[in-house]
């Protein structure tokens, strides 16, 4: 019954055997809270998937647990990114626990050390190349294609397997049912990819009976996949899905597609209202991306895709939004989105005057 | 089966009825991680109560809940607290999540926009008042005395309820049984009140067999229990326990008597030396205050307390660590604690020279 991590509660669903070394930090079991505020906005039972409280703060940690542990089996050296953001802090930390040399790249002068604390706090070798992401990237792969090094950027095929058991703790929570609808962030759409998997395989195994559709939201500024162009500079405030070509751009589509669902966009205005919305509504604190799940769920309340979805399913419908990474993540972003705390004298009636009281 | 929050699992022994709203997060619930690295020194089964995983990053959520869905059952208008960090932010989620007003009082001047900016990004109304921190509580106190509004500082014992629910996990954890030893932060006190009450309550229920010993751990710059007397300028860089005057001061040394424990005291350097091993050799980033639980033990090992607690339980010994925050809540600490990444030139020999490849 004790709780040990993903790989532990859904081996039989993971490329994993008895010769695994399985290195995890108990990421996953994450809560499902029911929405207040949202439920009643959208008239549907919205539940918020809340993916910060993995060990890293983010969803990188169930694919990570699996990376590393497949790394480690394949006696792997090191790992290596090129990421400045949640991706390095999930491999640092699970490269950490198991004593696997891990190395970040990133661009000279791109990125606030904010950003890179959590890498460099568990260990992680960071270096900062004179060129851009792209060079950075590009060297990563060369290297790994070269030495006994396991790139753990999201084309490792180990991490889509770790975070679709996100779709599998959902249907459990359910006791064996999938939403009717499925909201998620898209960036480099591994994670649109993953829990799509998951729900598959969970119907396949005959745990749930239905499969969700699967609504995805790209920033306004950064929307390859709604576009259907590469984007050569995205721009959005949501910094974990500022991506402008994805790496599983055709495996979001299928999923799309395949589910009945929609990938859409959302303003950096809407994202930064629902995050909003999450903080001063429902007591959720989300990085900012995150919030896109729940801004693109408004947008298609609003626009009335909801409610063609109501009709077509005829009763009151069970939606989940992934949030993905704790607002802990972005300090800044939440810093800029509030005023200053007002001065006032020490006295019992100025407070109370304050408190319009 | 579905997980909802402390309040929902362990209702039983808790002060609820049916007429308590009950406002929750999914608090609770946190990882007990094996350690690797400590149970290898300390040669015990060690592991990290990762306490910094509910959803406002610390322990206080726990008894957050509990307060809040009492104010709420009592009519409260509003909540107030005089804190400057984890109550503060907890208090403000969870009231944003029922509509109830949280107004958090501080010292102008005192608090850097970063520790506020999660009470604030939940709406809590935060004012600086001119005068220091015992004045703001001073405030506090009186208008919560003669105002239908609920204080939720330490001394609210609803909150010392909801935290013993920490206890009752890790002997669920462990199909039924106390660890021998419990290692934890001593601030305010309140934590180790409420993790002693529920093995108490626990064993009187019949849950458990044996308790803990209480092992409690102050900073050595703010340690009025093991001194015996108030620290009048409580210096530490484990700010979320730099309290000279505890308020559970009698029942913590209660706690410590009766279990046959101990309260001592570590350094700024073995709390560091700890935060250090935790991220880089656990794969656990916390704040500060969180690593004097293992700074602690790792003490206890070096001047032979712990070798006297083997051989008098005489079998491989299970010990539990708290670690109270996650280190997301501390950036600055961190950034304080690593090196700056190393600038060099895009090539792969370049990289593999600084990976000793």
């Amino acid at each position: 019954m004790a709780y040990k991590g993903v790989i532990d509660r859904y081996r039989d669903f993971l490329p994993v055997s008895d010769k695994t070394p399985i290195v995890s930090i108990n990421e996953g079991n994450t809560p499902l809270i029911k929405s207040i505020y949202i439920s009643d906005i959208i008239d549907a039972d919205v539940y918020l998937k809340y993916e910060g409280l993995n060990p890293t703060g983010s969803f990188k940690d169930r694919g990570m647990t699996m990376a590393i542990s497949k790394a480690l089996e394949e006696n792997a050296k090191a790992v290596m990114c090129a990421s400045t953001g949640n991706t390095s802090a999930s491999a640092a930390a699970y490269s950490a626990r198991c004593k696997l040399k891990s190395v970040v790249l990133i661009p000279e002068g791109a990125i606030a050390m904010g950003k890179l604390s959590q890498a460099l706090i568990h260990g992680a070798t960071v270096l900062a190349i004179k060129g851009n992401f792209d060079k950075a990237l590009e060297i990563v792969r060369d290297i790994c294609n070269n030495y006994p090094i396991t790139l753990v950027n999201s084309i490792n095929p180990n991490r889509i397997q770790g975070q679709k058991t996100g779709s599998f703790e959902i249907c459990d929570y359910f006791n064996g049912n999938a939403p009717d609808l499925h909201c998620i962030p898209v960036g480099n759409a591994g994670n649109i990819t993953a829990y799509w998997m998951g729900y598959k395989e969970y119907k396949e195994a005959g745990k749930i009976e239905t499969l969700p559709k699967m609504w995805g939201f790209q920033a306004a500024g950064a929307c390859p996949i709604v576009r259907g162009e590469i984007f050569k500079n995205p721009e959005t405030i949501a910094t974990a899905i500022r991506i402008g070509n994805p790496a599983s751009w055709k495996k979001a589509e299928n999923a799309r597609d395949e589910s009945g669902g929609l990938i859409d966009s959302v303003t950096d205005e809407e994202i930064l209202e629902a995050y909003g919305i999450l903080a001063n509504k429902e007591g959720v604190f989300v990085e900012p991306a995150s919030a896109a799940s729940v801004a693109g769920l408004i947008k298609m309340k609003n626009c009335g895709k909801l409610e063609k979805v109501k009709k077509e399913i005829n009763r009151r419908l069970t939606i989940v939004c992934i949030l993905t990474g704790h607002g802990l993540k972005d300090p800044d972003r939440a810093i800029a989105s509030v005023p200053k705390p007002k001065i006032i004298e020490p006295t019992v009636e100025a407070v109370l005057k304050e408190m319009d009281y």
